[in-house]
């Protein structure tokens, strides 16, 4: 295929026929961004201004597009290459009439994407503070995992600004940085107004959280059932099964 | 027996022979004084200072004697009648030399709780704010139930006071208050180090969650496997068994 550069492949999203371009050599999507995009889509979206902050390889926008209704889906990334692939992604799917691709810098917004019209901003930031961590060598990956070019304050001070009122900002990220996900989102004006946690097993730690923020929100917040990833015999629950549509 | 009133029953809590006396009348406590027990009982505790901020009938203070090494434990409660009954709790236990109840206002500390004296200081405190619910015909267990003499901050406030520096605060409280919770415990140098959510069941929300805070705490958190309380079938899981040592 023409749109397909050397070491990429295309992966079948099994869901309505979609596909994305993959490069080992960058930051490939995991599960996490399947978890974000279930998350996110759990009540219906009709209708609706979506943006993905931090979009990468342009995986959840392509998977929001699958389970919304009449959506337009933004999804604004950093790195040149990453904006590259994942407009091919867009064009492999012929959905440049749903999704549009913004090479940006979350920290400068500019004109492409303005002030509170967004009713559902979605993202998928690095887990790892700037600081900690072994950096991964190659320059793409570190910016996809370590708060090199945009931290977690920089995320929700742009959703903040972004979203209509009462619009709702969904989060994935490791459970060890709920401190500051609620600590920020108050002091900029949302709350957390649904959390799940995800564990690999049922008697294990949280790896992950999924996080429903609400500008200008009441306090008051759900804690859904958790979400167990694997049963005793190491196989998927049958949650995730029904998350990937197996 | 001498040491009971009117309308008081006593209840043996099934560990070390220990007992406590209750009234319908008052609040009386239920699962999650137990759990907060456990909860802050996890590590090993010994030869430590500990503080029960709002104890009502000293419920607290009593399991956690039964579950610590000479520790010598403190319970401040407001109202007079409660201690009163604690206080007969503790004498019918022979927990003088162990257990003091203090009457007293959190929100104005005397001379007999000091400042970065405690180790660990716990608190199952009203869940309802103040001005939400419906407020319990009886004014005693209307103080226990609503933020009327006491709101969550007034609990981090003074144990931000009482607590040494690195000491724990357990606290265990309703999931729709955990935006306060984190946001009021950064606000007063307090981190959340572990958190684990009880569910009723495996499928439905969580109905409790238990928190471990740190004073001057680095950030960073676990969040421990789901508390799960019933099977499907009804019965109580191991894992509560377990805690009720049953």
């Amino acid at each position: 295929m023409d749109n397909i550069k050397k070491d990429e492949r295309i992966e079948d999203l099994s869901i309505k026929g979609l596909k994305i371009i993959q490069n080992p050599n960058y930051f490939c999507f995991g599960m996490d961004a399947v978890l974000l995009s279930w998350f996110a889509s759990r009540e219906e979206k009709k209708n609706l201004k979506m943006l993905d902050l931090g979009t990468g390889t342009g995986i959840i926008p392509i998977l929001l597009y699958a389970k919304s209704e009449n959506c337009r889906i933004d999804g604004m990334e950093i790195q040149p290459d990453l904006v590259d692939m994942a407009n091919r992604s867009v064009e492999l799917n012929q959905l440049e009439d749903k999704i549009r691709i913004i090479q940006g810098d979350i920290r400068n917004l500019t004109d492409e994407v303005l002030p509170n019209t967004y009713d559902v901003v979605v993202s998928n930031p690095p887990y790892m503070r700037g600081n900690s961590g072994l950096k991964n060598e190659h320059q793409s990956r570190t910016i996809s995992r370590h708060e090199v070019s945009c931290t977690l304050e920089d995320v929700i001070r742009s959703a903040k600004r972004l979203l209509k009122d009462h619009g709702r900002l969904y989060l994935v990220h490791r459970p060890e940085r709920l401190n500051d996900i609620f600590f920020l989102l108050r002091q900029y004006k949302m709350e957390v107004k649904l959390l799940q946690m995800v564990h690999s097993k049922a008697d294990k730690e949280a790896n992950l959280v999924l996080v429903e923020g609400r500008k200008s929100g009441k306090p008051g917040l759900m804690v859904k059932p958790p979400l167990i990833i694997y049963n005793e015999d190491g196989g998927y629950t049958e949650a995730v099964n029904r998350i990937y549509g197996l």
